[in-house]
């Protein structure tokens, strides 16, 4: 059957998640049943929400005893696309005290309405030509009032350091100084003269109706990838944007405004189904979220999942590459390497700019924490100029 | 100075605020400041975050003590558009633990970039011809899985018992069998068979890129109305229709999803910003949101600040039209006119089909209700039978 299944966490003083439940499945879909004439019964079953299952944990916490409930709301009720599939599982829900939806599955036929990511782990892998390790990226640093020169510095600073994907700022905007094409043209120039095959992902940002056009154009000037906002959009946005065979380049998810709905402990998403699962659905062929490591930090089982979510080969799309972003230096690499593996991408901003050799030497010396890893060999042990600076600077991670 | 304002409640163990406030005014604008050169602090100055004030409340919470912080950010760093004004004041902030943006202003030629409503309460009255009193809306019940005939029928009864806007249940989408255009025609028929002044607030759904196209097309057929599921879409999504002068018709902002990132006492935005404030600025002629009297409620001093954001005077847009729901029926008008006052909407959905007489006489119930309550008059003395029902079912309000 096509249909959606969600699975909520629920709160409840009396434990009562029988009804609870029974109440969703109904009060979401058709809105009343057991007082319809047997007709109209009939008539209405295929469009009646399901509860599936019933699972609780036995915690008790301050809005009441736990449980995680799953309800199957049938296709037939909403047009496939995440807005109608959001506000039917989770509109008037969201509003009714604590509880958090905390998974979405999609029957299959469901699921291939929705495109997925277009490039995916493999075909980052292709356009950066790194196949063996994690990737490198890093982050612009104090551009906000800077112009284009001073940008130029940086990006080659990054690429000469060995970086593969240098991001925008999420917070740098079309402006006067460093206006959207300039910076596209100025990455595709300087990756040509650099050699490599590095990206260079351009905060893709205004008006929501104006961004597949400029996208286009971006394209056409040579940008080899976008970072988008897509919590300050929407996630149908993205889609949008992923759908579009004209943007044939990389879309890199920023979770930036994505806490407000994720960080509560009793409250709105879970991490993993929007920046893991959600994400990529909708096109995504990078996710960033918070490390388990930064002050601005993600609960270490949280961000795991997140990367599960954005790498889970149980479901049809290509595999979206989790990007644990923040607090990222040289020394956690091992850790990073062991929490997430070869198919996920080490992404720094102070790690790398903040290097006593600068950006390059930054570059350098997480590239070299890297091949040490691959190689099975101890950071502590490498013998290179760089990569021992970072240590002593920064230390050699938890 | 072309700036915005935001204000975050902040909540810190040791009540170190003026150091996370000077963090945020710096991270989230130029990064860093006394570590530079003369010249550079000079070219910087103009792009740098502001610590306006800092007001402990004197309350500790779980996550520490509280306090109001107000931070202005320079116009120069963000385009003017609501995803880089979120993006830049709440987009990595948001992620970083505890913390709730509880209101934004703009500089008046900042805020002159936004349309707000095309309507406003003004507007709205001109069209349903009301001046005098709260108008009444009410909502399809049961609709999914029902076909035309179904909706016509309750559609008549709604607007026969006096009802001046009706509005489509928030989880109905495009379907075979009440497609959008259908219920549109079927909307403005049965309006036009009334004789009556009454809207219809079709719900406007589908792919984010289409949706311009399809209103357009529906007011060509007619429609009145539109509701719109903006949280699942986005702030700007709402704007770029509000601003498309063939959309010449009420918009109605529901709350579907907004919950998510309402609701949480520590996390996310306030409601009164995003119910209120938000929708407003971007251009919705109606605001939805929890009553404070149902099962699904707010707490009443959100709900009336979210009223009361809707109407502020002292920001440069029409007023939108609060519209309190949820838990709504006949007996409770007087305090909703108490709490509300008269440019408010009065919006019911059992209140109204649940009334013995059906929805002719919940609407009746509602209108005599009203009648009363702006007469000076105790509905508890009013000699008529649909409200003495109303009353006698569902009590006479708290």
């Amino acid at each position: 059957m096509r249909e959606v299944l969600a699975t909520y966490r629920l709160f409840d003083p009396k434990g009562a998640f029988e009804k609870k439940a029974e109440g969703i499945a109904l009060g979401l879909t058709i809105g009343s049943w057991t007082d319809l004439p047997a007709l109209e019964q009939e008539q209405l079953k295929q469009h009646k929400g399901r509860v599936v299952s019933i699972q609780e944990s036995g915690r008790e916490t301050e809005y009441g005893w736990e449980a995680d409930i799953q309800i199957a709301y049938p296709a037939a009720n909403f047009s496939a696309d995440l807005p109608a599939i959001l506000v039917t599982v989770f509109g008037k829900l969201s509003l009714d005290g604590a509880v958090q939806l905390i998974d979405l599955s999609f029957s299959e036929d469901l699921a291939g309405r929705f495109p997925g990511p277009k490039f995916g782990v493999a075909g980052i892998r292709e356009k950066t030509g790194v196949y063996d390790r994690p990737l490198l990226m890093s982050i612009f640093k104090g551009v906000i009032g800077r112009d284009l020169a001073f940008m130029e510095k940086q990006l080659k600073a990054q690429i000469e350091g060995g970086i593969d994907i240098v991001k925008d700022d999420e917070i740098l905007f079309d402006n006067p100084l460093t206006p959207f094409e300039e910076r596209v043209k100025l990455g595709q120039r300087v990756i040509k003269e650099s050699g490599r095959k590095a990206l260079y992902a351009v905060n893709l940002s205004g008006r929501t109706s104006e961004l597949k056009e400029k996208a286009r154009r971006g394209v056409e000037l040579g940008a080899s990838a976008y970072l988008f906002n897509v919590f300050a959009y929407g996630l149908d946005v993205l889609q949008e944007l992923a759908e579009d065979p004209d943007i044939n380049v990389p879309i890199m998810a920023h979770p930036a405004v994505s806490g407000a709905f994720t960080s509560a402990p009793y409250h709105g998403f879970s991490t993993d189904l929007m920046l893991g699962k959600l994400v990529r659905t909708a096109g995504a062929d990078f996710t960033l979220f918070p490390s388990p490591y930064g002050s601005v930090a993600l609960e270490r089982s949280a961000a795991l999942k997140t990367a599960q979510m954005a790498l889970d080969e149980s479901v049809p799309f290509k595999p979206t590459f989790p990007v644990p972003s923040a607090g990222i230096h040289p020394g956690l690499v091992p850790v990073l390497f062991k929490d997430f593996g070869t198919d996920s991408i080490i992404n720094a901003g102070g790690g790398v700019h903040g290097h006593p050799n600068g950006a390059q030497g930054g570059g350098r010396a997480f590239r070299q924490a890297i091949d040490a890893v691959i190689a099975g060999q101890a950071i502590a042990d490498v013998d290179q100029e760089d990569l021992k600076m970072a240590l002593q600077l920064w230390g050699s991670g938890k």
